[in-house]
């Protein structure tokens, strides 16, 4: 019987690279793994109290479609506590991780056919979900020249091949961890608001920045377009990737169209993770979730200082989020061939670029630096040895 | 900005009840609540001390995008011992509810512009899904005659329209609670496998049987046609609403495309549920739900008892499920009226029979009696004073 023609995803190469992982350290390989964005602490003490106490006594019955109004305050008193910006609880929508929210946004936002574009490299999932929805990706060639994000003159030429509907801008990026600066998002919201093209801003790493990070964030965050959408997530700066939370900020008019769909689409989030997370705006959610931005600075720090010993022709500046997106092309290797000999000859997993972009990918790696920092100097160490093997 | 039109969702009647019946609690008003599909119990003690344990000790980060093979291996099991059907935990997707379920299923199996058939009256949530992702929804009006289900004669016209791609069945059906017996089933499957008609089997209420149904069941569960996909959930028999986590059996075919399309869609599904879940199929996990089973028969007895007393003039045979849909019409009011009317006058919440079908619903109402069996009882008893006063 016939498979869907949009159910044809390309494979993650990742997925091979992880698949041999785990069979070298069931075959008692001390692999180290570098290839996934995954926290190496987890939820913070606090929430996972207040999720206990809650298994104990709590109603973990469904919650309102887009969340339960406690978390949705939370939320709102976040934009003003880190941006000095007032949203409205109404205007936020409390989601299955931020894939469910890229789901709910793209849906609400977008029709069948519209085009939509975003940045190559970029997250996998983005281009997929859109495609899987009918709506055409344009996908925007951004080299390291312009930080590997958009800019005015490539959005410019994206839309002279025909209008585009939405945009979805990265910042910090997946897989390479740069930032686009106050003026640059100035640029890109007065282009979107000139040419009534949707902005979805992808805005799951902040709160994990190592540069002038935090105070680019806020000025940002006062420059998004009317109608722009904010797409984030308790999965990174607050370690709860397997708890599947995440939350839209919305302009007025896709509130109610959001609404609707979540109900449809979802039902609600997982409601012991929502009760919890309203833990995690408390002074020790932060706290904890600090201690490790902290350690990402050390570990940061560490692989940034083995650079010229890495040798890699170019890396992106990792600005924010846990990533390091490095050219691994001087080993006259190709990335997916890389990375599946350093996992057979050194026991490290790293993910390929091809994931992240089909056309240059293959030139590069994305280095993942969550892991606890001993592991992290550790695989980086076996990388620099084996890559004088070669 | 534009929103989509896919996003122009119909809201849901239900909704104003609800907001109207929280409204009249937090006034202090006795509002018993017979409109959410919620089993009062919520999850096993076995299943939230596993829970708890996972909290103080577990790995809460990312699973496999298809759920983690130990719960796989569990759903799997079940399928021998309840059905007597041997499933490859392969076959196995762990999804976010049976939500995640059906868009995966949804994603899979069918593309924009594909027809795609189901019962009216329905879980709004298929049409409106299917709508969202491009597909054209074929609604077959399935009045009390069929037990509000589907049958050859009925898909023949269908198909005669216009060639369908799919057929989703639900058996115990929502809102009506009516099932399909195994010679129906074998007609439908046949019907299905003959006009190449992809089958999903909408599950979810399997268990939740009064008549002579795991039987029923047992014998369906052999009867669905190659190709088919079941969608099934935790949240109902067991009682796990709001941890979000269900399940599809895929044909080989559609294996490997929900895989890729799960990671992309929703990354995986909820972590510490998932874990927390192979403690339902333990034999406490099952004397947890099948108590409430017992429950729910209990309130069934009560409810048919004052069949004459509410005098509604056609009842679906609720032989599965906790809900009764019962025609209202000979009170002279429309569904939503006299749920409004019943909330305002007598502090009683249904839902009008217009979120589950447009053209006949104003003469129905659906009461669940998922509700604690003396809330069920003293809401009968106020719908039949109420109705007296009318």
């Amino acid at each position: 019987m016939k498979t869907s023609r949009r159910s044809q995803v390309p494979p993650f190469a990742v997925m091979e690279i992880i698949a041999a992982a785990n069979a070298r350290r069931a075959a008692g390989h001390p692999v180290l793994n570098l290839c996934a964005g995954q926290p190496a602490a987890g939820a913070s003490p606090v929430v996972k109290e207040r999720a206990a106490q809650l298994l104990a006594t709590g109603d973990l019955g469904y919650t309102e479609a887009t969340g339960s109004p406690a978390l949705r305050q939370e939320i709102a008193g976040h934009y003003r506590r880190w941006y000095g910006v007032e949203v409205d609880p109404r205007q936020v929508a409390v989601t299955t991780g931020s894939s469910g929210g890229f789901m709910l946004a793209f849906l609400a936002a977008f029709d069948v056919g519209d085009r939509v574009a975003l940045a190559r490299p970029g997250y996998p999932a983005y281009k997929n979900i859109l495609t899987a929805l009918g709506c055409e990706v344009v996908e925007v060639d951004c080299g390291p020249a312009t930080g590997h994000q958009p800019t005015v003159e490539l959005l410019d030429a994206a839309h002279a091949a025909g209008p585009l509907s939405g945009l979805v801008l990265a910042s910090p990026a997946n897989p390479t961890g740069t930032m686009i600066g106050a003026d640059g998002l100035r640029d890109l919201s007065r282009w979107c608001a000139e040419h009534d093209v949707r902005l979805i801003s992808d805005e799951i790493y902040h709160g994990i920045t190592y540069t002038d990070a935090r105070s680019t964030q806020a000025t940002a965050a006062t420059h998004l377009p009317d109608g722009a959408v904010v797409v984030s997530s308790f999965s990174k700066y607050w370690g709860m990737t397997g708890w599947r939370l995440g939350w839209l900020v919305l302009p007025d008019e896709l509130v109610a169209p959001v609404d609707a769909l979540a109900g449809n689409v979802a039902l609600c989030p997982p409601a012991l993770g929502q009760h919890a997370a309203v833990a995690a705006f408390t002074p020790a959610g932060y706290a904890a979730a600090e201690a490790e931005v902290a350690r990402y600075a050390e570990s940061r720090r560490l692989v940034l200082d083995r650079l010229d010993d890495l040798g890699w022709r170019r890396t992106a500046p990792p600005d924010g989020a846990f990533y390091l997106y490095g050219d691994v092309s001087a080993t006259g290797l190709d990335s997916v061939t890389w990375c599946a000999r350093l996992l057979a000859e050194a026991d490290v997993a790293l993910t390929p670029g091809t994931d992240f972009d089909a056309v240059d990918g293959h030139s590069w790696v994305r280095l993942s630096f969550a892991a606890p920092t001993p592991v992290v100097a550790e695989a980086t160490d076996r990388i620099v040895a084996w890559q004088r093997t070669l």
